[in-house]
C-alpha cells in the first residue's frame, strides 16, 4: 500500500508526522538557481539526474530553470517521468532484458528517449526490441573513463560499438556516456581533478576517433555533483548529469574545495524529520528514524542545527543520539531534522516529499518513481 | 506509484524481472517448521516480529504454525497487519505523537493490540488517546536489559511506571518488553550467553518486584534470531520475538554455534534476484542490484551458490562482482540470486515478494506494510 501523506499544506513543520522526507524549499530553490548560474556561462547543457529525486514535478522544475531534460537509471524511472510529462529523457545506463527493452521502446512514442550500451550483444537486443516496436531508438555508447564499472574501453572498442549501432536499421548513434563515478567523492580538488583529466582525455580521444569515422556525438554526457565544476570547462562533455546538488547530503558535504574547506556551493535541502520517541536517561535520546528511514550505505546521518547532538547508532526503526553533557537533551516528542548520509537511496524509501518554506508545509509531492526497481 | 509485480505464477525463476525480492518457499517452510519444533517443548510462545516481513499473509502463515500473534515496530505496520486479518499484535516499541496514538487506539476495535512505554509522560499521552477513543489499551513497560537503546531501568523504575499504567483509567498493564538487541549479532555463543544472562536477570528481578506489588506480567517478551535458543530456556520470557529466522541474511549467518561453526539452524530463504547488465571485461560483471535493491547497512550481499563470485562494490543501481580468474564469468543477461546483508531493510525496499518453489513462481505477495514509516 502507498502511505497517506504525513502532512497537509499549511501545517507547521512540527505538526508533520514522522519520519518524513522534507525538502526545505528555500534551500532547494537556491541550489537550482546556483547550478544554473554556474553552468550557463560555459555553454554546456544541464541534464540533472532524476535518480536522485524520482519526481516529474522536480524534473520539470529543473527544466524551467534551464535543464534540457533529465537522466534516469532505470526503465521504471523513465516511465514515471515520461508519464509525468518530462519530454526528454536519457537512460544513462545499460538496459538488459526483453521486457524492459519493450517498455523502453514503447516510451519513445511519448517522449524523446535514449539509452546506453556497452556490449554488441546488448545492442542486438535493443535493435530487436526497436524493430518489434516499429520505432527507432537512440543509443549512446558508454565508455569506461576510469570508474571501472560499466562501459566499453575508450577508443577503438567504443568506435566499433558505435559503428554497430549506426549500422542497425532501427538504431541511431547518439553519442557517448562518459561518467566517472569514482571521482565524485574524492575529498580533495587535486584528486578529483586528476581523475577528471583522465576521463576527459578518454572521452576526447574517443570522440575524435568517432569523427574520423564520420560519427558525430550529439551528446557526450557525464559528471556528478562532485566534479561538475571541473568537467563543465574541461572540454569533453556537452551535458552535465549531476543530481544530488539539488538536495546535498552528509557525504557530498565532506568534499573539500581548493582551500581545503568543505565545499559550500550548495545548501542542505533534504532532511528526514524525526521524533524523539524515547529519552530514557540523561545524555541519550532515541529517534524514530533508523535504517528504514535513512539510508546508511554511505555513513550515518547528522542532526541539523544541533552540533551538540550526534547520531551514533541505528537499528531498523531507531536512531540513537549522544548528547554533549553540557547541553540540554532533546525532549521526548521533540522533532529534529536529520541530514541523510546519502540522499538518493534515502529518497527511495519514501512515498512522499513534504516541501516546507519558513517551517510551514507548502506542498506534498509524490516520489513517483519510488521503488522503480525494474 | 506502486510497481506492477515482476512475475506471474507459473513463470520460471529466470523469467522474473529484476531486481526482484524472492522467497524460496521450501527453505521458508523449513525455517518455520524448524522454529516451531525447537520452541514447542519449552512451552514459551512464539510471536515472530513482522518488521521483518511486513505481510499479513506471512504473519497468518506463522500463526497457522503455532505463533500466538505478531510483533510490529510501527503503527503503520500494525494497521497493515490488522487490516489483513492478524488478530493479535504487539507493538514492541514506544509510540509517540497524538496522531499515531489515535490510530493505534482505533485499531484496538478490530484486533487485540498492545504497545510499549518507557516514560511516564508517554503513558499519559497513551491514556489521553485511549480516553478519547473510549477504549482501554494494554501497555507493556519496556525495560533496558542491556541494549542501552529504549527502556526504563529494570527494577524500581519499571515498577513505578507499571503502577502508573495500572492506575490509569483507560490502560491495562500488560507485562514487560525485555529485548536485548545488542546481543543478537555477537558472534560467539559465550558472548551471547553472557548478555542473555544479564538480560534474564534484569527481567526476572523486575517481574518479582512487580509481583511484590501484585502486578502480574501477562507477557514478558524479547529475544531475536540470534538469542532465541538461549532465551527460550532461560526462564524469563513468556514470548519470543525473533523475526529474521524465516529468511536469514548474511549478517545472521555469521553468528557461530558452540563448536565455532556458522549457525546452521535455518536456511537462506530470502534473495534478491538480479541480472548481469554489463560484463565489460573478463573477471568483472555488473549486476542491476545496488544500494536501492539491497540494504547495505549491515554489510554487502553475497552471491548465492557461486563461491567463485564476490559482490565487492555498489552504487545506487549497480553491484560490481569480482570473478575468480579460474572460473567462467557470469554472462550478460544471466540472473543471479543475492543473499541480502540484512533482510529487514531490504524487504522494505520492495512492493512485492515473488515466492518460488523448484525455480517456478508459486505466488506473488504484496509487502503490505512497506514504507510504513509512521
Amino acid at each position: 500500500m502507498r502511505q497517506t501523506p504525513p502532512a497537509v499544506p499549511g501545517m507547521r513543520e512540527d505538526e508533520v508526522d514522522t519520519p518524513a522526507l522534507l525538502i526545505d524549499l528555500d534551500a532547494f530553490d537556491y541550489n537550482i538557481d546556483r547550478m544554473t548560474t554556474l553552468v550557463a556561462p560555459t555553454g554546456v547543457k544541464l541534464r540533472p539526474h532524476a535518480k536522485t529525486h524520482k519526481s516529474p514535478i522536480i524534473a520539470k522544475r529543473l527544466m524551467a530553470h534551464g535543464a534540457v531534460g533529465c537522466c534516469v537509471q532505470k526503465v521504471a524511472e523513465a516511465e514515471a517521468l515520461a508519464w509525468g510529462g518530462v519530454p526528454d529523457i536519457l537512460v544513462s545506463n545499460e538496459v538488459v532484458g526483453a521486457t524492459k527493452l519493450a517498455r523502453l521502446c514503447a516510451l519513445s512514442a511519448i517522449t524523446n528517449i535514449a539509452v546506453c550500451a556497452d556490449d554488441a550483444e546488448q545492442v542486438a537486443w535493443i535493435e530487436q526490441a526497436a524493430a518489434a516496436s516499429g520505432r527507432r531508438m537512440t543509443v549512446l555508447v558508454e565508455i569506461d573513463v576510469g570508474g571501472a564499472r560499466c562501459g566499453v574501453a575508450a577508443g577503438p572498442a567504443a568506435v566499433a560499438l558505435a559503428q554497430r549501432i549506426a549500422a542497425s536499421k532501427h538504431l541511431i548513434f547518439g553519442g557517448l556516456q562518459a561518467y566517472q563515478g569514482s571521482a565524485q567523492h574524492r575529498r580533495t580538488v587535486a584528486e578529483r581533478a586528476a581523475l577528471v583529466k583522465a576521463a576527459t582525455d578518454a572521452a576526447l580521444r574517443t570522440r575524435d576517433a568517432l569523427r574520423a569515422q564520420r560519427l558525430e556525438c550529439a551528446i557526450i554526457g557525464g559528471a556528478g555533483t562532485g566534479t561538475f565544476d571541473l568537467e563543465m570547462t574541461a572540454g569533453a562533455l556537452t551535458e552535465l548529469q549531476a543530481g544530488s546538488y539539488i538536495f546535498m547530503d552528509v557525504d557530498y558535504a565532506k568534499n573539500l574545495d581548493a582551500a581545503g574547506a568543505p565545499v559550500s556551493t550548495f545548501r542542505h535541502a533534504l532532511f528526514v524529520l524525526s521524533t524523539v520517541m524515547s529519552a530514557p536517561v540523561p545524555g541519550r535520546a532515541v529517534l524514530d528514524a533508523g535504517a528504514k528511514a535513512v539510508s546508511m550505505d554511505s555513513g550515518l546521518p547528522e542532526v541539523w542545527g544541533r552540533p551538540d547532538v550526534r547520531y551514533v547508532n541505528f537499528s531498523d526503526e531507531h536512531g540513537k543520539l549522544d548528547v554533549a553533557s553540557e547541553t540540554a537533551s532533546p525532549q521526548l516528542g521533540e522533532k529534529l531534522r536529520l541530514i541523510p548520509g546519502h540522499c538518493d537511496p534515502t529518497v527511495d524509501m519514501y512515498d512522499w516529499y513534504v516541501g516546507v518554506r519558513g517551517r510551514r508545509v507548502e506542498c506534498v509531492w509524490p516520489v513517483s518513481a519510488r521503488g522503480g526497481t525494474y
